[in-house]
């Protein structure tokens, strides 16, 4: 019998605990699921014989270490700056650990420790990053196989809601942590093209964007992602001239979001005065110099360089901001966290909404002398909203990732993310069951 | 006899130096100066008889406490966050401490372990902050004291090249740290504007500029500094209805400056690909979106919103940024640091520059029943590229609150800034005999 130890079961862990407790008895698994509070996780164990519940605090290193010494692998879906803490328990103890998160300086630093003490510490399994890696690789993989020369990649992932209930203006709903949207992007964005280094600072990041149209489900917006410089030697494509990651909105949605940017509503550095007896009327004006004369509405449209009857006034307007009625109501907070508080009122999902993860890739080949054009394209529609798009699409790839290690058919050591066949080439086998699938266009482009 | 340590012999410390030695024989000090490299303090002491030299690094533990230990009272000039370790050392060997500098959280967090062992931790003793804090605080006391009452404070402070020598299109040389310089304002900045919290995030602040004008020398242009909201509570003020500081440039400064801070130029949160290599023009174009038909100076323009031919153009032209021969030739970088070195090639002072430090006070009041407004104004220019403005008036106002302290004039104990009047009172009268006096306009407003 193999135990296995989740710790941290949020939004994300639904489709991954459902997966592991299906195949826990073929496999004689137990699986051990540890939150801060305990009660959300039995209901999401439901009684399962082979599933046990525990309150857990990452912070408590007796227990981190005892819980991680009597299990066979650990999955950490904890917030991604508290995975270091796992890890180090894990190379203590001498066991796995698999993550969905980008890699940390902190865990970076760990490859040398963990190799030493015969540990994997597999990260980037979710789907962005995750399952990208993994269908990015299978196709560079083919084309170098073809005997094709690879000159550009660009790839680009987004979390959206699906296109029956997409009806809100902003073409937005919250699929994922509301505090990790409202922050995304701040380190700003970093890629190459045409073998050109180039850079966008946070405040440029949502007007820099580009549109693709994905068949069947129409246009979208891509914004640019992070640091994409460091996949190039990951995928071993060092001499690549274009290497870009993004994410993906609906058109319209950076305009509008890019006003919050400007306006400094999405600064998470400091705590503001007052914000409990804040209206969202006083937020807003928080940002826009002191003027008797004018309205909130005046102000904020003549500093941001918009028109006041515009399509994007309307945007802030229906999310709540020049409301004088409603308070903040909580004290301390940033203006990322009053900002978010106000969010939350209007980008929930509806009963019965259900999210979409939509991901496409573009590489660009020489294939005998010609220059073509490969799109690779994943659609996910959420079941419900437990086993959400984003639930699954997250889930499933770590849940396999460590079934294959628990079953010893991943012998890699370290620090890792999955760019290797021994990995990516089983996990998105087996993703293609729970259809999770790429469909892919090919042209000549000269 | 009494030893006074001074850490740190940068640009700023040339006039504190003369003023302890020109004080010495009547004190009986003897004045101890560590730096990094000795040579320069050497020259700085010129062989006094009651200078002494030595070779320092404040992270050599055993040295620090050694030096501390057998001194009676320390100055640390040195980079502001390490100013905590110095005073961590006058702590355990109860020995006062002397700076110009902000007082940081770590060393706010050390004033009940000051108090407790009997030490003064005597911070923003410079100009500014330090000679705005004192001189505000005499007006302030004597609007006060006359009964009427405060309503409105606002405060700004320039170090610019003087008048004869502001022959830039910038209108603006290094005449201190040009690193801090190209840094600025990088926090935001927070206020009160009558009765109103106003934040206003860097992408904004070089946007947001007043306009001022001094008697006899023109105009300026006054952006918000840091956070306000801090002062209001040390003053003495938490009613007043608006606190502001702000620094001081020259007209038409920000708004150039400003490009580059929307262009991401002066980003320190990362290092560029290929530094070494990078001409001028790379670096520029490497915030700009590759297109292999416009020239970099089409695609900046219309990027930041300029005309390719108006004077923000000549002066981004000026500072060599379309320059496609000279290279940055340093590993490394961040783009604040290549931005730095582009600059320091053309905001040096020419041989025979002198400097100018600018402060303006607005003090708004009511008096029996009128509204009034007072202007207190400051303008303070160098002997020369030794003891610039900005030595002078750093350096006296540390050296005379340090004399007092050694003289047993100042009683105070633990983290401190210069706003009562046991300090304020006798260093701005000393300062006065050197020059360092305001003018004051006094008017009925309505």
């Amino acid at each position: 019998m193999k135990k296995i130890l989740l710790l941290g079961a949020g939004l994300s862990a639904s489709t991954l605990i459902r997966y592991l407790l299906e195949n826990a008895q073929e496999n004689d698994w137990i699986l051990r699921v540890g939150d801060f509070t305990e009660e959300p996780v039995k209901k999401k164990l439901n009684g399962h014989a082979r599933g046990e519940s525990l309150q857990f605090d990452v912070h408590n290193a007796i227990q981190l270490d005892q819980e991680v010494k009597e299990s066979d692998l650990v999955i950490s879906l904890l917030p991604a700056k508290l995975h270091y803490l796992v890890a180090q328990s894990c190379i203590r103890n001498k066991k796995s650990m698999v993550t969905a998160s980008y890699v940390s300086k902190e865990i970076q630093k760990m490859d040398k420790d963990a190799k030493a003490n015969g540990v994997l510490l597999m990260n980037e399994v979710g789907v962005d990053p995750g399952i990208d890696h993994m269908s990015a690789m299978q196709v560079i993989n083919r084309i170098k196989g073809d005997g094709d020369k690879l000159i550009s990649f660009e790839s680009a992932t987004g979390g959206l809601v699906a296109p029956s209930y997409d009806n809100n203006p902003w073409r937005y709903k919250f699929t994922w942590a509301p505090r990790n949207v409202v922050l995304a992007g701040q380190g700003g964005a970093r890629f190459y093209h045409n073998g050109k280094f180039k850079y966008i600072p946070y405040h440029k990041l949502f007007e820099r964007t580009e549109t693709i149209e994905i068949p069947g489900y129409g246009q979208f917006e891509v914004y640019a992602n992070r640091d994409s410089l460091q996949y190039r030697e990951a995928y071993g494509l060092s001499d690549l001239m274009t290497m870009f990651r993004g994410t993906i909105r609906r058109p319209g949605f950076c305009e509008a979001w890019n006003l919050l940017v400007q306006l400094g509503a999405t600064d998470d550095s400091y705590v503001m005065d007052d914000s409990e007896n804040m209206t969202y009327r006083v937020f807003t004006n928080s940002f826009l110099a002191y003027n008797i004369v004018d309205p909130v509405e005046s102000k904020i449209a003549r500093y941001l360089g918009i028109s006041e009857d515009s399509p994007l006034m309307k945007k802030l307007e229906w999310l709540g901001l020049f409301d004088d009625t409603k308070k903040i109501g909580i004290h301390g907070l940033t203006p990322a966290q009053c900002l978010q508080h106000i969010l939350e009122q209007k980008w929930q999902l509806d009963p019965g909404d259900k999210d979409m993860i939509v991901m496409e890739h573009q590489f660009d080949y020489l294939h005998i002398g010609s220059h073509r054009k490969r799109f690779s394209t994943m659609v996910v529609i959420g079941e419900d909203q437990v086993h959400t798009a984003m639930s699954i699409t997250v889930g499933l790839p770590v849940a396999i990732t460590a079934k294959l290690i628990l079953q010893g058919k991943i012998g890699l050591k370290g620090v890792q993310i999955p760019v290797l066949s021994e990995v990516y080439d089983p996990v998105m086998k087996e993703l293609g069951n729970y259809g999770i699938k790429f469909e892919e266009r090919d042209f000549k482009l000269s």
